[in-house]
C-alpha cells in the first residue's frame, strides 16, 4: 500500500526521515507492501514544496544539504513552491499520513499543536516528535484523532526511536503498569559520565557536552531537568493513565551536584543518575518527579553511560522489563518517525 | 471478538496463562476487545477436557492445584473427559488458537512440531513457549502457517514473556538487525552473579542454584549451555534469516569456570557472562556461539545480574537496543502465550 506523506519541519529530524525513506525503500516495500511517496514539505525556514505526484527526497536533501531553500526545486518537476503556512499546507495536500516535526515550545505546544489538530480533522493520520503537543494536550488530541477513526502516535517524543511506547503497545500489552523510572536525557548522562569516570567537575563537564554538540549554548533546557521533565508527563499520561500538567512534577536538574558528590556516592557503591520517574499509587493517583538520585550499581539503570537513555518499566505480570538505546539522533529519530508511519501502515 | 483456545501441555505455563486468562478477564475485554473461551486441553500427565462451551478456569485450577486429573472435571458441565492424544484433540476441537505448551526436545522437537503442524493445516493459529520447534523447524513451520494465512508466534521461546520478537516487528520493524548477543539462560547467570558477588565456587552456586529451583537435579543443559545454544538459533533464523542447525553453533558452557577465573577478570574490570551471540557477515552468512565471555563493564549486558535476561540488538538505523527482563517463570511465560494470542487477535 502507498501512502503519502506531508512533512511540517524539514530540519535535522525530517532530514533523516527523508534519507531514511529513499535509502530503505525497496526494503520498506519488500518486507512490509511499504511505498511512501512524499507529496508536501513545509518549513518556516526553508519554505514549502508541494509535489501530488511525489518528490525527488536525493533532490530535497541536495539543496537542503547546500543551505538552500525548496523554492530553488526544479521547475521542470510538477511542484509548487510558493510559500505556504503549514495550516494551508494541511489543507491543500491530499497527504494520508502528516509528519509533524517542529520545535518544541513546552510553554505553549504551538503552533504544533494547531497543526495536528487541523490534519486529523481533515481526517490525516499524525506522527510526531514534537514533546509540546504530547505532554500538555495528549488525552484531547488523542480522543480527535479516535473519533476520527485516524492516529496519532508519538514515539519520537521519548528516548527518540528506542522503542518505548511500542514496547508498551505490543511486546508488554496487557500488563498494567505500575512505574516508570527512566535516563531521558542523554546530555545529562553525559555529563555525570565524565564526572565519574573522568574525575571532571560539572562545569568542564558541561563545556565538553556543548564542544561535542551533546548540550546547546543555553543548557537550561537539559541540566536543569525540563526537558526529561516533559517526557516524564507524557510517559505519565500515556502509560499510567494520569493527567499530569507539567507543573505538577517536582523537578530538579543537575547543575548544583559536584565533583565530590559524585566520588562520596562512588564510594559507597553508588551513581549519580537524573531520573524521570512516575508512580501510581494504590488510590490511582500518579505522583511524578524529576530528580538526580544516587543509585545502587544493582539497578539496570546505573550501567547506563555516556548519551545512552533508558527506562524501566514496572509491570503486574512481567516485573521490571528496562530497555536501553539511542536517546537522540538525525537517523533515531528520523527511525521513530518511520516506526509510526510503519504503525499507520500496519492497522 | 472472541478466540477459542486449544491447550497443548498444561503444566507451569499452561496454568500460568489460565491464571492470566481468568484474572485479566475484564481488562482484556475493556482494553483491547478480547474475550477468550478455552475450549480444550490435553497434557499427556492430566489428561484431556473438551468443552466446546468453555471451561470454567478456576475448576480446572483447583484440580490441578490439588493434584487432581482433568478426568475429575464435574460430569454436569458439558465437558468430555476421555483421554485423548492431542492430535485427536486438534481434530475434534474448534478451537482458532492451539498454544502448544509441551516439554522442549531439542533433539528431535517431537512430539510438539507434529501437534503445531496439524493445528497449522487444520486452520488453527498456533503459538508455542516449546523451543523445539522453533529451533529446528522454524522456516518449514512459518511457511506452512503463511500458505494457509495463519500465525506461528513464538515470543516464549527465548527470554519468557520479556519481548523479542515483539520488539523486532513493532518497535524496531524497518531495522536491518546485524548482530545479536545476550544473557539466554537465567541458571548460568544467577550461578556466575553468585560466583562473583558472594564469593562462591562453582559446586556451590550450582547447589544453591538447585536449592532453589532454578538449576535441575541434572543441570547439564543449563551449564552446557545446551539450552542457551537452542535460543541463539532460534534468534538467529528468526532475526537474522538464517538457515543454522543447533550443530552450527560453536558451544561452551560455564562449568569449566572457577572462583580465581571470575576474580582474575574482576579485577581487571570484567565480568563473565554466558553469552549468546550470532552476527551477520558482510557475505550475509551468520556465525553464532554460546560461550563464558569477560565482558567490559561498560557493556550494558554487564550489569544484568541474577536469574534476568537481556538481549542486545544492533541494528543499522537505531545502533544497540537492549532489552532487559525475566528470563522464565510460570506467570511471565503464561504472558508469553498471551501476548501472542493478542497478537494474533490484533491482526
Amino acid at each position: 500500500m502507498e501512502h503519502k506523506i506531508g512533512l511540517i519541519g524539514c530540519g535535522t529530524v525530517g532530514q533523516g526521515l527523508l534519507q531514511i525513506l529513499h535509502d530503505k525503500k525497496g526494503y520498506l516495500r519488500d518486507a512490509f507492501g511499504f511505498e511512501a511517496r512524499v507529496v508536501a514539505i513545509s518549513d518556516k525556514l526553508k519554505g514549502t514544496l508541494l509535489a501530488p505526484e511525489g518528490l525527488d527526497i536525493p533532490t530535497v536533501l541536495g539543496l537542503l544539504g547546500a543551505g538552500k531553500g525548496l523554492a530553488e526545486y526544479p521547475k521542470a518537476t510538477p511542484a509548487q513552491v510558493e510559500p505556504l503556512d503549514p495550516l494551508d499546507m494541511i489543507e491543500r495536500t491530499d497527504a494520508d499520513i502528516i509528519a509533524e516535526m517542529t520545535y518544541t515550545d513546552i510553554q505553549t505546544a504551538e503552533p504544533a499543536t494547531g497543526y495536528i489538530k487541523k490534519a486529523l480533522r481533515l481526517g490525516k493520520n499524525v506522527v510526531t516528535s514534537n514533546k509540546g503537543p504530547a505532554a500538555l494536550h495528549y488525552r484531547e488530541i488523542q480522543d480527535l484523532a479516535r473519533k476520527n477513526g485516524l492516529q496519532f502516535r508519538i514515539e519520537g517524543t521519548v528516548m527518540s526511536g528506542t522503542p518505548v511506547f511500542h514496547l508498551a503497545e505490543a511486546g508488554l500489552a496487557g500488563n498494567a503498569i505500575r512505574e516508570v523510572k527512566g535516563i531521558l536525557n542523554g546530555t545529562t548522562n553525559f555529563i555525570l559520565s565524565k564526572m565519574e569516570t573522568d574525575g571532571m567537575d560539572y562545569a568542564p563537564a558541561l563545556a565538553l557536552a556543548q564542544k561535542l554538540g551533546y548540550a546547546e549554548a543555553d543548557p537550561t533546557a537539559d541540566v536543569e531537568g525540563y526537558d526529561a521533565l516533559a517526557k516524564v508527563v507524557i510517559l505519565s499520561n500515556v502509560l499510567l493513565g494520569a493527567s499530569l500538567k507539567t507543573t505538577d512534577v517536582a523537578r530538579q536538574g543537575i547543575s548544583a551536584i559536584t565533583k565530590a558528590d559524585v566520588e562520596a556516592a562512588k564510594a559507597q557503591g553508588f551513581r549519580y543518575k537524573l531520573i524521570g520517574q512516575a508512580k501510581k499509587g494504590a488510590d490511582g493517583t500518579v505522583t511524578a518527579s524529576v530528580s538526580p538520585q544516587k543509585l545502587p550499581l544493582s539497578d539496570p539503570l546505573a550501567g547506563v553511560m555516556g548519551a545512552q537513555n533508558a527506562l524501566s518499566l514496572e509491570t503486574d505480570m512481567m516485573g521490571k522489563v528496562t530497555i536501553q538505546g539511542a536517546g537522540a539522533g538525525k537517523l533515531e529519530t528520523g527511525f521513530a518517525i518511520l516506526s509510526d508511519i510503519l504503525a499507520v501502515h500496519r492497522c
